[in-house]
Formats: C-alpha cells, structure tokens, sequence
C-alpha cells in the first residue's frame, strides 16, 4: 500500500517534523494508516515506573478487569488535566499529547492512544496541545473533516499543512506570554524531536519540561483506561527467521566495536522481534511486543513484561545469553558503558536518563582523581558516553536472508491463492447483482486468507475503495457508511496478511462492468510506471529516489501525477512497513537499495470525487546479471514476490509498446505456473486461468 | 561538456569540499575543463590593496613592461616562502594555495594561477600546501600522470580520493605539532570554506590565519607575474541582454527588501556582468572583467580597474545609478547597513572585513548609550549585521528571458552552420587520407566558428578526442603528443563558442570508417539515454537530479555507466558553465527546473585505453503543455538549441524502439530545415543533407 508522502512545505510545518532521514521514513509511515483496528485487549499492565533513580520497570498486578466505557466529557477531561498543571513536581502552562507510543510504533496498542483519549479525536495522526485556556489539535488534510466531527467546541482544529496554520510550536510562542514551562511526557518524543522542540520554543523563553514520572493523560484516564496487552511472545522459527540470535547478537557487537561503542539501546518493536527471533501479539497487524532491549560486549538484557515469557521463550533466550531483567540505563553509565543511540528512535527519557547518569559518574571520578591517578596517555579521564548513530540492526533487518526470502516467497503464493478464491467469489457475486458493500467484501477477503496455512492476521486495514472511496488514498469503510461494490464503478483493494513465515500487500483495481476510455489511459500509464519500475536495472549504490521517477513519467507525459511515494520497505513477518530504504525522491532519503531488500512497486492515480487506481507488487533487489559491470561494481534489479492477475480489461493496449505487452504476458504466466497449482479444480482456478490469458497488441 | 561529478568518498577527502549546494556546484565546475588555455596578457594591475583599515583598491601604475620568464626553480620558491614565514606580521608554520581567483571563477587569468606558479603543476585542479620542512600537492585522478611530470623531488603528490591518502587538513593535523599558526590569503577562499578549514584544523589546536595584506606567492612571484588583463568592458546589447540595468537593479533591491536586508556584495563575475549588462575579457572562455559590485537600496558601486571603463560604459553605468567608487566594505557597517552575504561564494577577506567592522560599530553603539536612549521597543540596539544567503542573482541569471533565449537560439544556428562547414571538410580531408592531428582538427573547427557573425571565443578549451583519448573526459591536446584523426578509430569532438548573443556546447561522436557493433551498441544505448532525456515532461518543482536516471537507464540494462553529471547550466552570452541548476542525482542539488533555464544533455559512455562516446545538444526548459495539469501545476519540457546532425552510422537500429526512431528522423528533419538557410550550395549544404536523411526501421 502507498505509505503517503508530503511536500516540502507541508512537512515544514508539521508538528516535530526532523530532518533526519530516518525519522522522516518512520514519520511519513506514521500516516500510513488510519488506526482505528481491531484491538486484542489485555488484562496484565506493562509500564515504566517513573522514578528519580532511572528507568525500571514492575509488572503491575495481573487481575483481571473488564474494559470500562469512557464517561468523561471533553470538558471534564481538559479541566481535569489543566488542574494537574499547578500540582507540586509539574507546575507547567502548556502541555503537549503526541500520537506515539515510547517506541516511535505505527501502529499503537490501545492503552496508549492517550491523544484520541484527551482531544476525543481518534484520526491516526494529530498532536493535541493543552494550555491553561486553550486546546489545539493538529492533524493533516486527511483528517480535517473527522476532526470537525470529533471535536469539541473547547478544541481548536488546526488544519496542518493550509496557509497560514502554524506549527505547534509557533501557536505556544505565540499564545503563551514569554518565559512559560511546556511539558512533554519524555518517553512519547524522540530525542530528537524533544531536542527540536526545546530550540523552537526556547525562541520565546519557553523551557521545556521533561515530566518523567507521570503522564498526565494517564493520570485523569484512569480506571476507563483499556489494560496493555499480555498475549504470549512466540519463537520465530530458524526456518523462517534463517539465522540464530547468536549469530545476529554476534554481528551487531562486531558493529559496536567497529564505532568504539559497548553497548547498544534498542527501543524499536520491530527491531527487538527481528534481533531475538521472537514475535509478539501486542499490536494489531504488526507482530511485535512491548519490550526495550540492551545489548552489551557481553550479556544482553531484554526488559518485557514476565507474564508474556512462555518456559519456551526463556530457554531460547538463555541459549542465546539474553536475560530477562529490569531496564536501568543509570546503571550502564556507572559501568562506563559507551552506548549507541539512535536518538531518531530512542526516546527522550531514555537518552536524557543516560546523559545525566554520564554526568553524574564523571564528578564523582573527578572528585576522586585529586591525584590524577585515573589520567589517561592524553591527560584526560576515561567516562561514559554516547556515540549517536542510526542504528545498525535497521538496515540488518532490513536485507532480507535466504530464509526468510524463501518465506516470503512461499507465503506470498498462498496469499495470492486466497486471492484467487476471493476474486472468483466477488466477480459471481456481482454478476449475480448480490448488493455487496466495501466492508462485507473486506470481511470475505480475510475469511479466504485465514484459511490459508500460517495466517496470523492483516498486515494493515484492508482499504477496500469503490468509485470515488478508492481515490481516499488511506480510505478506510465503516459499516455504517461505506459505499456499494459493483459493475458501475472502478474498484481499489489494497490488503495484506501477516503469516507465521511472511508479510503480504498487494493492490489491485478492476472494473466489473465497462471502464471509460479515460479509465483505461489512466490504468494502462500507472502501468506503465509499474512496469518500468519493475524492470529497472541500476548500479549498486543506488538511492531508491533515483527510481521513483520511472513510475511517474507516462503519467507526466499527460499532465498527470500521484501524492505519494512509489515504494516503502516491508519487514520479513513483521511490520508491513519498515525503513530505511524507500523509492521516493521527495525526502532525500540516501539509503542505498541493496541486494535482499523487499520494497513495494506501487504507481496510482487519483481522480477526487470521480475513482483511484493503484497497481501495487512487493519485489526484492536481487543480482541483475548483466553481460558488463562498469566500474567493477554490481548491477541490481527486481524479482517480484507478488503474483496476482492484473485485469486486462482496464489495459488500453494501443498505449502499451511491444516489450510492455510481453511484460504483462510473461507475469500473467508466471502467475498461473506458480499459482494454480494451490488451487484445487473450480471456480477459482477457472478465474485464474481466465485471468492470465496472454494479450495480443494488433 | 560534461561537468565532472565525484562518488562521496571522494567528495568527502577532496580538500574543503564544503555541503553547500551552491558551492558544490561551482566545485564541480572547477574541475572541468584544464586551464591551459592561451590567455590574453594584458599591461595593467589591479589589485586590492591590503591594510588594517579595511578593504580598499587602487588602480596600479599603467606602464608596459613585457611578460618575464620564470627563471626560479622549484627549490628556491619554496625556501623563499619559508623564509616569509618568520616575517613580522606573518609567524606562520604552513601555507596553503588553492587554484581559485578572489572570486570563485572557474576559469581565472594567469595572474592570479598561484598554486601553478610555487608548484609548478599547472593542471585545473589542486591545492598546494607549504609547511617549514615539507610540501605537498593535492589533485584529483585525472592529473595524477602530470603532476607525477610536473612536480620536482621536494614536492609530495597526494593523489585526493584514493584510499588512505588524507585530505589537506588531515595532513596538516598529522605533520605538525599541535597548536600550529596555518596561513592564507581570504581573499582565496570562500567563507564557507576557511570556516571548515578552521573548524578541521581547530582539532589538533591549529589557528587559521587570515593573511590579508600579503599574498606569500605573488611577494617571491614578483616580475615574472603576468600582468593582469586590462581588456576594456564592453556593452551588452539590450537587444541581447532583454533587460536593462535599473529593472534588474530594482528587481534586486525588492529581493533585498524582501529578506530584511539593505545592501548585497556580489563577487561571482559572471553574475556583475549578467547585472550590468557588462561583459569583458579578462579571463579565456568567460566574458567577464574582474570587479566587485554592492548594490544598496538606493545606489550601487562597482570596483573596477578605471582604465577598462570606456566613455560609453560609463555613461551606461552612470544612466543605471551605478557609480565606481572604491571597494570599502568596512563603510557600509558604519553606515547600518544589513548587508547581504552569500558565504559560499564571496571570499573570506570580505565577509571577516564586514564582520569587525559590525563588531566594532556595535561596541561604539553601546559606548554611547549609558541613557539607554539608542534601545528599541524590545530593548535592543539597532545595529548593522549580515543576512546569510545564496545569492538571488545566481537564480535570476539562470531563467532567461525572451531576448537571452532568442540570442541564444540565432547564435546556435550559426555555430551549427560553421560545424557542418567543419565536419564535411574533416569528412573530405580523411577520405583524401590526410594526416590530421587532434589539434590541428580542433584549429580548423576555431577558424569556421571565427567566421560566423558575433563570434568572440571558444566557451572552453576544444576536446577534441580520437580513439583512447575520447576515453579522458577532459582530454585536452597538446601539438607535441596528440594523436591523428582517422578512419579507424572513433572521434569524440566537444566544444562550444562565446557569440555576442549567446554561448554554445555541443559534443558529437564520429567514426569515419567501420565502428564495431560493440561501439554501435554503446553508441545506440548512449543515443537512447539522449532520447529519454530530451523528451521528458515533468512537474513544475522537479529538480534535475530526478532526471538523471532516464539518461543512464538504457545503459543500466547491460550494466554501463558514465561517471559524470548529465547536465550543467549554461550562460547567455557568459559562462559555459554556471548554476544554479543541474542534472545530476549524486549532489542532491534541489534547485527545481524552471521555464528559460537552460541546461546540457550530454549521457556518454568511456571505455577506458579504447574510447569514448558523448553526445551533447543544449536544450531549454519550456511549458510542456500537456491535456491535463493534476495538482494545478505546469509541467515542463524541453525544446533543443543545438541542431547539429548525429551521425547514422552508428545508430543500431534493432535497438530503437520505433518513437526513438522517429525522435531521430524528426530531429533531423529540423536540423536540416533550420540549419540550409544560412549554408550556401556546395559541400557543406550537400553535408547536411546527406546526414539528416531519415532512417527507416525495418
């Protein structure tokens, strides 16, 4: 699915926007996807007690409770929340509620969507801002009019992005009188975004506060809070996973040592789940679990709610020298640990929480060394400190091994078979004139994909667009709502599954009945850019941007465009999007496309009001073979992981040159040789074969 | 001509590569073409004059005197800048010389070619530093050979970007004991540059020192030092130039107002003659004269050598409210003035001369401000400080207007004319089996091209290239060791013209004989790569580097490449070379295109000790009026100056898609259609036609 990009301005005035590339690949996923799934609620409470000491953390009392309805009116709540402004240990003017959780997630669990709590709008993108007479939330044009809807009038919405609209911290600079305290909960900003932050508004004398030991959304949420999910950590198995955490371990602390860093904090879900061959339940869609993670030269420490360790698991981490302990970066300071930190990622709690333990050590060395006995050769004293880098497990996840390419491949056959019976299943329905609508068709989809060997869940909210719907590029039905599937109107499926050895997402747009000619140009140039996209081969070295325009140029040729990047990262059973790499000149993300990698190749256009389109495969870099390698380096091009007809009927052949015509017959054969053999004799092996018919330019 | 583009690691150890675009831009240009060119010497100094007061100038004595030869070995200038060192003023450990002029040229006059004088290598590119017991000699691949000859046993070579050989100020670092005093003359380097300088060698405590009332090279150089040209300045023709002086000054001043500013200091050469209307003679290929100019809100002066003004200059300036007047920066500071300051272009001397003078009027400020009477509203004081900016005359001289394009246009049609009088003479000569060398072949193109009406100067030194040397991207021959042009090899010819109303670059790429199908293929792909480009559309706001790929993707199929920059700015009437704008992926310039810039197309392919292939028209940015405009934008296209035919032979055709085969015979069909007219019958016309015959696909 298309992860939305934004342009230059827009990001500028976006609340906390970064420069840093990754940041940036984590932001524009943040507005990837609406939030609101279904929730697996929990009964056991995970959280980091707040104490002047460091970081540690209890697992709370495991009782069980039922979920409570949220009784509180808006106004009730910002009364509530202001009066905490002027209690002993905050005594701040403003306070300001992100939509992350402590871990830069996409997708968030429930009990931490403290934002859609406070400002009652439940949009997957926003920060909402308290003063003592004011509330604000920003979110994006997406959102703007289930905002409108979900305010109250004590909120102001502001429309992020329009003319005019300041950031966040240019309307506290501008409502708070000069000198004011602003308060962060530190865990929910990444250092560098609290870092910037604190630079913007100390502008106008503001200080920013870091409010370690409480949040006080939490404080006034209270018992209608839904509890942390504790469903049970399972073992990503080696066949999948393809290399041991030992080996994994051992790699990463080859890394440390070559940057003169001994330890190493990893506060990244995906980054945890990948490193230690687990996997979690504790998100929808992404299979990750609540956990923080430290590896040192020797020893490793995984902090994560006991009660989700299954006897299982815990062997497993012993063998691989992880042990499950309490998470104290004090501590680490005091040994004279240089720690890596992506400060990007890690959050501000954290790093803080590090840098003053450093400071910390280093006057009590300096008290003792009135001889200078702890002197070294240069006349200084060894102590603790960061080295702030990206870190290296991202781009190590990143290059997919064998095993889990093999994964990937294998559960993208089954997907595509669960599509096969799908299709078959939606073209008789209609052509039967059963009144379908786009949540019913969605529902069916995940029946047919869970029958599938290995399914665990969808890898995002399945955007099942009809008509004018399918141009919302993160359109989401709701039952009460939605629009009708059928033979009037073009038709945008974007969907995947999470299976136990890989992740899906797949886009496709069909016609039931008859697309206008104007419908078929469009179809036939998004897949062109698809097609060309495809096939590029390219040097090694290779920033994915230099390929994004090879999508857009057929539609250039007309006049026409997309908002949105041509590709993002997709995790190997894990999260359906990842960094660092992306096909999308607009953020000058450098990251080098290599061999391993797995990106979507997804071209769309999009008509307001009118219909969408959008042709979307997974493929992974590979080895491009070529008969030269100017400058005895590597040339990389693509294989495709997705194999799911493409509906002739919308390709308007006259467009296609020849060797796009034989593109279009070639995967269309490759799709039936793959493909039909999980399919049994019936319908859905009829439709595939209906479906992969060569075409014959005239 | 290809401008040079480096990989980041060579980017990051060449020596002050700074990250600043604009100046990227010019570092690349300053390593494109070598210098040796015939420079026009001239009897007259000018010269800043160095004291503590400020920066002031005085034109020098006005005497003839012949040009001496340099009759002191390498050994004895190093001992005599040793002995500079220890002089009262100076108390220097090192001493750096860098290639540039005061003004950031890329071409400069002989004069002020310092670091070929101490050195003696007189390549383009290279940076020489002298410490009190060693010397060394940074350059970049392309000079190693020569400066391997050039370079006496007292000299180190320090081959830049080859591995483990550090960049100067790791040298500097590494050779001297800590806490050093590194000399050199600010007037040499950008501010951006000495900055980073400083900043590099502040790590092992060495102070940068602005020397700048003396120049070491020039105080040993003495009267063997060329004198500095003294060519008059001439008028631009308003006809030409589409713009008079005081709507261009007023333009400026609004861009001034605009950012809180009231004065700018312009440096860049071509960017005082683009302002003023003014072009001169001072430097081979650039028609410049070496000048400072400040524009202030009402009023401007230009420093320049008074001898070179002639009556009609003056009354021209006088008419535009631009008086000459000495160069005195310090002023503006005493005078309030907020003075805008591009520090990647304007040299250190002024930017620290501009600085104390603030610093020092500030102090007085406060002096006499005990009542506190001077404070404003927010209780500061008003006082002169700089605004950092890239310059707005760089973007401003890039857009051309109508006039500036159809100078641009006539001039090309003319230089088209002389080069089909060239190429069907050469096509003769071979036939007839004359033996001809590069050089002689680059002398007769000069004569036909000297014959065409407005013609002034080669835009750059001829590269004239057959067999192995097309390979050399810069090849320049010398008469003593060129190779012959003949029907066995292929011949790379680029070159380009100065016309009174425009400036030409066009490469073609030849064989007289058979070329192998292995040269056709890489030709046809190099061919399709010049295509791709040329008919690219694309929003408003693209900047070129996303264009880049569609140049080198037919390349990339059979895994080929070109390491250079697809395109470069070019000059109306100026510089071959300018910015800001270019087409090239690997600097992140985000400079977008826009409508009247002008830009080269030049993809080639080099096979080293074999050959090389580039083929090079100069095209224009024009509204691309497509049938549609999504986002409400304009897209853009291109429309070709350069109508030169490309030779058929060696077009593969079974590699052409047939709407490249019809770009080529459309092509063709205008060359011929544009270029007739001005040649009258005989072989040239007969040339001309022959070559712009339509191919036929079968």
């Amino acid at each position: 699915m298309a992860s939305m990009h934004y342009y230059p301005k827009t990001l500028s005035s976006s609340p906390y926007y970064s420069s840093n590339t990754r940041r940036r690949c984590f932001h524009l996923f943040s507005f990837s996807i609406p939030f609101l799934a279904k929730l697996k609620t929990s009964q056991q409470t995970l959280f980091i007690v707040r104490n002047c000491t460091g970081v540690t953390a209890q697992p709370s009392s495991s009782e069980k409770k039922p979920r409570l309805v949220d009784t509180k009116k808006p106004e009730e709540k910002l009364r509530a929340i202001r009066e905490l402004f002027s209690k002993p240990g905050i005594g701040i003017d403003a306070y300001i509620v992100p939509s992350q959780d402590a871990h830069q997630s996409e997708f968030i669990a429930e009990c931490f969507m403290r934002r859609a709590y406070i400002s009652g709008f439940t949009g997957s993108s926003g920060t909402a801002v308290v003063t003592k007479d004011k509330a604000a939330l920003w979110t994006d044009g997406r959102y703007f009019l289930q905002a409108e809807k979900q305010l109250s009038p004590s909120w102001i919405l502001m429309r992020a992005g329009n003319y005019g609209v300041p950031t966040t911290s240019e309307w506290l600079n501008d409502v708070l009188a000069p000198g004011c305290r602003v308060g962060i909960d530190p865990f929910l900003f990444s250092s560098d975004a609290a870092d910037e932050l604190k630079g913007e508004i100390s502008k106008k004398d503001h200080e920013l506060v870091y409010l370690h030991n409480v949040n006080l959304v939490d404080e006034i949420w209270k018992e209608s809070r839904p509890k942390p999910p504790m469903e049970p950590v399972r073992l990503h198995d080696l066949k999948y996973a393809g290399v041991d955490v030992s080996s994994k371990l051992s790699s990463l602390r080859s890394k440390l040592f070559e940057v003169g860093s001994s330890a190493i904090v990893v506060s990244m879900l995906d980054e945890i789940a990948w490193l230690l061959n687990l996997r979690g339940n504790d998100i929808p869609h992404s299979p990750v679990m609540y956990a923080y993670l430290i590896v040192e030269t020797a020893g490793a420490k995984l902090f994560i709610d006991n009660s989700k360790v299954t006897p299982e698991v815990m062997t497993h981490l012993k063998d691989s020298g992880v042990e499950l302990r309490p998470f104290i970066i004090f501590r680490l300071a005091a040994k004279g640990v240089q720690l890596w930190l992506d400060t990007s990622s890690v959050n501000a709690a954290i790093v803080n929480t590090y840098r003053s333990a450093c400071d910390k050590y280093l006057a009590k060395l300096l008290s003792k060394n009135k001889s200078g006995a702890l002197e070294g050769p240069n006349g200084r004293i060894a102590h603790p400190s960061a080295v702030y880098r990206i870190s290296p497990i991202s781009m190590a996840k990143a290059v997919k091994n064998k095993a889990e390419l093999e994964g990937m491949q294998s559960s993208h056959l089954r997907d595509a078979a669960a599509l096969s019976q799908f299709w078959a299943w939606l073209e008789e329905e209609i052509h039967e004139n059963v009144v379908l609508t786009e949540v019913e068709v969605a529902d069916k989809l995940l029946e047919f994909r869970a029958k599938q060997y290995g399914f665990l869940d969808t890898s995002f909210d399945t955007i099942s667009g009809s008509g004018a719907n399918g141009a919302i590029i993160h359109y989401k039905p709701e039952p009460e709502s939605c629009s009708v599937v059928n033979d009037k109107k073009l038709f945008l499926l974007d969907s995947g599954a999470q299976y136990v050895d890989g992740t899906t997402d797949v886009t496709r747009t069909v016609h039931f009945g008859e697309p206008t000619s104007w419908q078929k140009e469009c179809f036939t140039r998004v897949l062109q850019g698809h097609i060309a996209l495809d096939q590029a081969v390219f040097p090694e070295n290779t920033p994915g941007f230099v390929l994004d325009a090879f999508a857009r140029s057929f539609l250039w040729k007309i006049g026409l465009d997309y908002r949105h990047g041509t590709g993002h990262g997709v995790g190997a059973g894990l999260n359906v999007h990842e960094g660092p790499q992306s096909i999308s000149f607009r953020f000058g993300n450098m990251t080098p496309l290599q061999k391993g990698m797995v990106v979507s190749n997804e071209p769309g256009y999009y008509e307001d009001h009118s219909f969408g389109i959008r042709i979307e495969n997974l493929l992974f870099v590979k080895e491009a073979n070529t008969p030269n390698r100017y400058g005895g380096i590597g040339y990389l091009g693509f294989e495709k992981l997705t194999y799911v007809p493409i509906q002739s009927k919308l390709v308007d052949l006259s467009l296609l040159s020849t060797a796009e015509v034989d593109w279009l017959n070639e995967y269309h054969s490759q799709v039936w040789e793959k493909v039909s053999p999980l399919l049994e004799e019936g319908s859905p092996r009829q439709w595939l074969w209906n479906n992969t018919r060569p075409l014959v330019k005239q």
